[in-house]
């Protein structure tokens, strides 16, 4: 039970609207996931014993004789019940007579989220008692059998404030946790939205699904896998970060386009935005460029996207690696608010102040700042102190006007100012990233700045033997409300090139890449691909 | 890329009639697959450079411009060769006029399965060279232009003779193998068929497709499992061998209905039959009985079957355990053909044959025979010794019956004659499985049949505390041509049953699993599930 982190990313953006309602309304908005003209509802009651669900009862069931299962939400006086199943809640009438004592004996001794199955009539609520908020208000059940499928011990605290819980305990109890709306609706977002994905990919575009081993064998530089000891003592499988080999060799196969719904691994250690295992959108097609991958990506999202939400605005802007640097001081820049940073410095061309003459002296020296709207109204002497602290922190630190920006946001919404609109989804293509960094230990040699199967620039092909330090990639990166959320490359499909970039510029022990540099050797087609969803692993 | 077994049965159900065929019809065959009156031909050349594929083109292309991709399949005497992709084949004309000089030398002089890209004309085959065994055989490409997208080193060993080839080799070179008419198929057919499923579960009935985490802790007694050291000295992560546990939590948190493609694992070695990691389809419902669930997977393989496949009949038969047994010495008949196991006692009743009489004389002896028919015809002398000789081997073992009808099927068929017809698919489901077997070690002691969540028969509940032995579960297996190709059980949903069944029968440790008996106490619905694709591990 987990979520990418572009997925999470989305429900951020849901639960605000969400928890601004004083009840949640059970059903209503994920009948509205999953209607549109083109799709019909599920069958929910086929293969079972209810013949309705809870939710789904409306004027239009007057009179039917139903059978329904579900937890009994609360109940009052003795009189009525509230009975709640996925899709929603409905009023159930307890029978006062005699001749039906057994039945008000179940309903009314069953603990609150006990599970019951009861059979009735729909009926109008009286004149007056309809209740507009709820989708089932306009009805109710005037039950004639009941029976109690199980009954629920006390509780460790109420459900109804569970989500005011810790964490830790919501983790405790995560059964009782997935019983709330809120969790209910996430996950049947997160399942409707990978099935559009895979229409979109399979159905319509001619993707094949396929997967790809898990037990595979160390990848060269894989720092961060989980080995799993084998039966052969010394011996040890590795649990890949990706399945990037196997479609690599799915293209040299012909398989042409490639998809996976892929459980990927990374031994890291525990960080707020990290997980050991995770799962990407993985991609691969061939005989495609750049602008191919990204239309493709354009058009899942749109195909994807959840039908209560604005739909998505394509084609996404695009920008370099060198303009966000320049514009946001970040790679992955929140672009849903501006605060961009400007080079001020020929303003201070003439200035006399001694540190700005001193930054304009020194080669590439600039001048930058980020214009705060309402700054003035709204920043405090001492919210002025902590920025100046901030920048003291990360003195030095090529990122530190990107940080700025986001802090100033921070501090701008601590004061009501609302800049990044959580319903708002800003889309941004980064390309044209360098296709080396100098390594950490050792500055003078390269490292690959994502993976060395990275395709070159075709305008920078002959920077590779003269200055390799200077040429860019056919690298893409999506990114989200500054969120990477998906990364990707045109590979180079030229055996010759892998084997220079391999052996001559990165130094790599070309033998553990053999089995890879051979099936380029026979037929490789031009390709490249994406993965959405993945984690963060540059910078 | 590997797959479940219930799907390579498929495979080779479908290897022979296409074996049969002189050359492989490239794209028709696939085609077929994906073409029904719901369902449109999935865009094969959105986002990449070609205009379309080589095995789509026909006389209705004529006069068009095109631009394929592919490989080059052959040449013949430098003046055409035909293109594959894995949509099929395609004649090129290669251009012999002075103008085209430099594209006839591109096309003359690359090797074979070399990628290229063309651009031409759609044009008629001269009258009488028009190729019926071809889809695209009534056309070929007038070439303009052309480009060698990367040449292809000389191959190990000709690509046409590749199945020819030992397994090690195919395997070596897989990316080779994948290139052949079979291996694209068979992907391509597991693509299609998984992309049903989803859709019958998630879009016609309501499943929630929710990734279940494979990094988790030890299961009690699983001890195949994989083991994974985290970060923590001493600990270790658990590879597990289905998401059983997390499923039933589901449905204790009010999922209602849950699938997932899941990855699952198993330490045992390497089998021809067994891989340590493989998937299985895995499904669990609320509310629901045995035949529900039964219903469900009758109407799933009915929507999934593939279109060039005679149709699943449905209901598929049902037999009991003990029936399976005594019919074909089994718990998974291959019912394609029949040659059942026949009880004769009666017929020696009264027999002065030392050995039968000895049999009929002991408690429950019985005398059973298997009628091969024309067995008198097509078995020789030293095939009733093999089969007197299997029979010695396998004295005294209860499934020797059930051995010696797939013995005598065997030789049968080495001698021609086709008992199980490989294009015929035979379901079974066998139900009423013992719930607990004597343990291996302790007979006098229990161990669950499957695993201890299974639920008793509900006519047998009084028996758990009587005589446990004899209770009989809610434990059902799908058959598939003598597969066991699916498994699962309606589950204990009472916490206190679970409890009895754990600690007093099965005398387990209770604490390891008081997570799940907890969650059982907090308003657990009824509940069951089944996994396809599964490995077997009963018997």
């Amino acid at each position: 039970m987990y979520f990418p982190s572009w997925l999470s990313q989305l429900y951020r953006g849901l639960s605000r609207p969400i928890r601004r309602t004083t009840q949640p309304i059970w059903g209503s908005l994920y009948r509205s996931l999953l209607q549109s003209s083109q799709r019909r509802i599920p069958e929910f009651s086929s293969f079972v014993v209810r013949t309705n669900t809870c939710g789904e009862l409306r004027s239009s069931h007057l009179g039917q004789e139903v059978t329904l299962c579900g937890w009994i939400q609360y109940r009052r006086q003795n009189t009525f019940l509230v009975l709640r199943d996925f899709d929603g809640l409905v009023q159930v009438i307890i029978p006062q007579d005699e001749s039906a004592a057994s039945v008000k004996k179940i309903l009314c001794e069953a603990p609150v989220e006990s599970v019951v199955q009861v059979s009735g009539t729909v009926i109008s609520r009286p004149a007056g008692q309809e209740n507009p908020k709820m989708p089932t208000g306009e009805i109710e059940i005037k039950v004639k059998t009941a029976e109690l499928l199980n009954a629920c011990k006390k509780l460790p605290f109420e459900i109804k404030n569970f989500v005011k819980k810790t964490e830790a305990l919501r983790l405790q109890y995560r059964y009782l946790d997935l019983r709330s709306f809120q969790m209910q609706y996430n996950l049947r977002l997160r399942s409707q939205m990978v099935m559009k994905m895979r229409e979109y990919l399979c159905n319509l575009h001619g993707f094949v699904d396929i997967e790809t081993p898990t037990l595979f064998k160390r990848t060269p530089g894989g720092a961060k896998e989980f080995l799993v000891p084998s039966r052969e003592p010394g011996k040890f499988y590795s649990l890949p970060q990706s399945p990037q080999q196997f479609k690599q060799l799915l293209m040299v196969g012909g398989l042409d386009r490639y998809f996976q719904v892929a459980r990927c691994y990374r031994d890291e250690g525990s960080r707020p935005d990290r997980q050991p295992e995770f799962t990407q959108i993985d991609i691969e097609m061939s005989f495609v460029d750049q602008t191919g991958i990204q239309s493709l990506i354009e058009g899942l999202l749109q195909y994807s996207w959840p039908n209560d939400k604005d739909p998505v605005v394509v084609p996404f802007p695009t920008m370099t690696f060198a303009e966000v640097l320049a514009t946001y001081g970040t790679d992955k820049p929140d672009t849903r608010f501006g605060m961009k940073i400007i080079d001020i410095s020929d303003v201070f061309r003439n200035t006399e102040i001694g540190f700005l003459q001193d930054a304009l002296s020194k080669p590439h020296g600039t001048v930058k700042a980020i214009c705060i709207p309402e700054g003035a109204k709204y920043l405090k002497r001492k919210d002025i102190e902590s920025i100046r602290n901030f920048a003291a922190d990360h003195f030095n630190q090529c990122s530190l006007l990107g940080k700025l920006r986001l802090e100033c946001a921070d501090l701008l919404e601590t004061r009501g100012v609302v800049l990044r609109d959580p319903t708002l989804f800003s889309f941004l293509w980064v390309v044209d990233f360098p296709l080396f960094l100098p390594k950490e230990e050792n500055p003078r040699e390269l490292e690959s700045a994502h993976h060395p199967f990275t395709a070159p620039h075709p305008s920078d092909i002959h920077l590779l033997y003269t200055e390799p330090k200077k040429a860019r990639s056919q690298h893409y990166d999506l990114v989200l409300n500054g969120n990477e959320i998906g990364g990707g490359s045109i590979r180079i499909h030229n055996a010759e090139l892998q084997r220079y970039i391999l052996a001559t510029l990165l130094k790599e022990d070309v033998k553990m890449l053999s089995h890879l540099l051979q099936a380029l050797d026979y037929g490789a087609p031009p390709h490249g691909g994406i993965a959405l969803g993945k984690q963060l692993f540059l910078l």
